[in-house]
């Protein structure tokens, strides 16, 4: 829940509101280990009290399961 | 050196290279230490490899003398 398709249904993506930046920096940094973990990585865009977190497979320029995956895992640590 | 002015000199910005995700990562964090210290906040983006950061005054919605303090400390970072 709370992703949104991109126009070109390539990627997904999702916002996230935080109380200040280092709360913002905190979920980053989460968001970065799930990312090492699973070995797939986002594109993120933060600054003071919010963050964007952008998924797509760029082997094939659009979305497979693992990105589904990587999507879950961030939802479970928000 | 190495920062660039937006189209409509309101914003600095510049790019960074790593070798991976995690080097990226840990630029980011230093960015956000510097950030807390000036209690001045850049916009960042980054992903497997790459940094951006983007720096203006946002009461002023332009640029500052604080925007160039953020910006050579990060390049001493760097």
């Amino acid at each position: 829940p709370g992703w949104e398709l991109s126009d070109d249904a390539t990627r997904i993506r999702r916002s996230f509101k935080f109380k200040n930046f280092a709360a913002a920096q905190a979920f980053v940094n989460q968001v970065g280990e799930l990312a090492e973990q699973e070995q797939h990585h986002p594109e993120i865009s933060f600054g003071w009290g919010h963050a964007e977190v952008e998924i797509w497979t760029h082997a094939i320029g659009g979305l497979h399961e693992n990105d589904f995956i990587l999507a879950a895992k961030i939802n479970e640590a928000t």
